[in-house]
């Protein structure tokens, strides 16, 4: 194991004490919807969003404890976002992460209402935060904003429109990606610098923005390139059912290309602030050269 | 028209006129989105919420303009509640307001989308008003908790959970009812009470409750009894579907029995208050003896 994969695993270990304790306190009746909750939180995945709100906050050295709930509550939109575009008509995935989608375990039905309640559920942790001060409500409008009709879900309906469209270009691509994929990321990133006053604001958000783009490349070139073993979930479905994607607008190779110039943009970024950026600098790295 | 018809045509104008500035503001990418956001807004309906939360906002003498916000972000709430429920894995409803329903103009894909679109923009407007103060934030909590997996969504499930099951009793209907239908009317008229500092907070609370077990009563009556002129919906169906009614719990004479309790003690409830309750009193009435 490498520093980096040290390092990553010790972040994940602490995000999955925050999201275990959160599950183990968590009251819901009936027990179906408590069920279906915590199955898709605990299939687990790289939890990217939640280690780099946690390596950004050490770096601008903020107290881990006081963004552990906004860490959660971003996990739990993830989630949801997951367990809503996994649905038939969204973009009908019968996995994730290895495992049986949400949908495929509990029926439509409850998949739609787990996803709405883990949606619900982020914004009751949040309004909770919102009482220690003006930047906890700041935090809290800009991961919703993030979520929202202005950000993923802008994303997801434009996704959804443009479908079988080959007449996508690259303005309307990058508005896909930005919003549905980058979005999240920067709620993650941007959080705590909020909580701190703002210190280092636009260069963060310009940075999670990048490392957005790179990220929905990768996922773009996977679905070529990657296999089930490593994914968890179908390969080559969003290009085979139509779906827009980066490889189909510029090729596989000019893709890699792009991919490789906003992991310099990311990285050059990194190198522009104080501190140890060791960590984040190999979290590019591997979002660039990720498996799955 | 009788004094309360005209006071309520009025609360509900003041409302429309919130709810139009929202629309007319919202700023939203696709169109289809947006479209489909505002489509859902515009069917209209009675505008129960809003009207109780304007009411009690006069009755405990509070400003509306401060409470209308939170008016429009309860409606989109309860308007998302509704294309999600409407959905064929769900409630199945082709009809609402005598239009089509948001997934029969839209498609699935794109009401499940409406429906988180709506949800989240609800939690949007009320962090912005978190920054009022400690009231406001109290307020947004009780509201969210109140839509939530505590709430609202906690009686969706159960209601799908118990579809054809044949051993429903009074206390699971009570739980679906208390959830599903009185927990969005218990949020409609407490936020008043938490905004000027909990003035009658338990004494609200109470009647909401109460008015909510009486509106979901007048619903299974109006599944029976009523037409789909008046209802703007399919009659019957909850009934057919092995939905398990408190018409079919109780049948249909000690169901309106039911509901004249539950009337009984709105009324006595509101009698025990300052102030001029009669516009709620009739309001009460109103939910009695609703044909639509």
């Amino acid at each position: 194991m490498t520093d980096f994969d040290i390092k990553y695993a010790e972040y994940q270990k602490i995000f999955d004490e925050y999201l275990s304790n959160f599950c183990d306190k968590l009251v819901c009746e009936p027990q179906i919807l408590k069920e279906s909750l915590i199955y898709s939180l605990k299939l687990g995945g790289k939890r990217v969003r939640p280690v780099l709100m946690l390596a950004i906050a050490d770096l601008l050295g903020i107290d881990r404890t006081s963004i552990s709930n906004f860490a959660v509550a971003l996990e739990l939109i993830h989630t949801y976002s997951l367990i809503h575009d996994d649905l038939p008509e969204m973009d009908n995935d019968d996995f994730r992460r290895g495992k049986p989608s949400n949908h495929k375990v509990f029926g439509v039905g409850n998949a739609v209402l787990a996803g709405d309640g883990l949606l619900n559920t982020a914004y009751s942790i949040l309004f909770n935060e919102c009482f220690n001060g003006n930047e906890y409500i700041s935090a809290s409008k800009y991961i919703c904003d993030c979520a929202g009709i202005s950000g993923m879900i802008a994303g997801q309906s434009a996704d959804l429109l443009h479908e079988n469209d080959t007449t996508v270009d690259e303005k309307i691509l990058d508005f896909i990606h930005l919003n549905k994929t980058a979005k999240l990321i920067m709620a993650a990133c941007v959080t705590p610098s909020i909580l701190c006053g703002g210190k280092y604001y636009s260069e963060i958000k310009t940075f999670a923005r990048d490392l957005g783009f790179l990220f929905q490349l990768t996922d773009d070139i996977l679905d070529v390139e990657g296999s089930f073993e490593n994914l968890g979930k179908s390969v080559g479905k969003d290009g085979a059912e139509g779906k827009y994607t980066a490889v189909r607008l510029y090729g596989l190779s000019d893709c890699k290309l792009r991919a490789d110039l906003f992991c310099d943009r990311c990285i050059k970024m990194l190198e522009g602030l104080d501190g140890d950026t060791q960590f984040l600098k190999d979290t590019v790295y591997f979002v660039r050269q990720r498996i799955n």
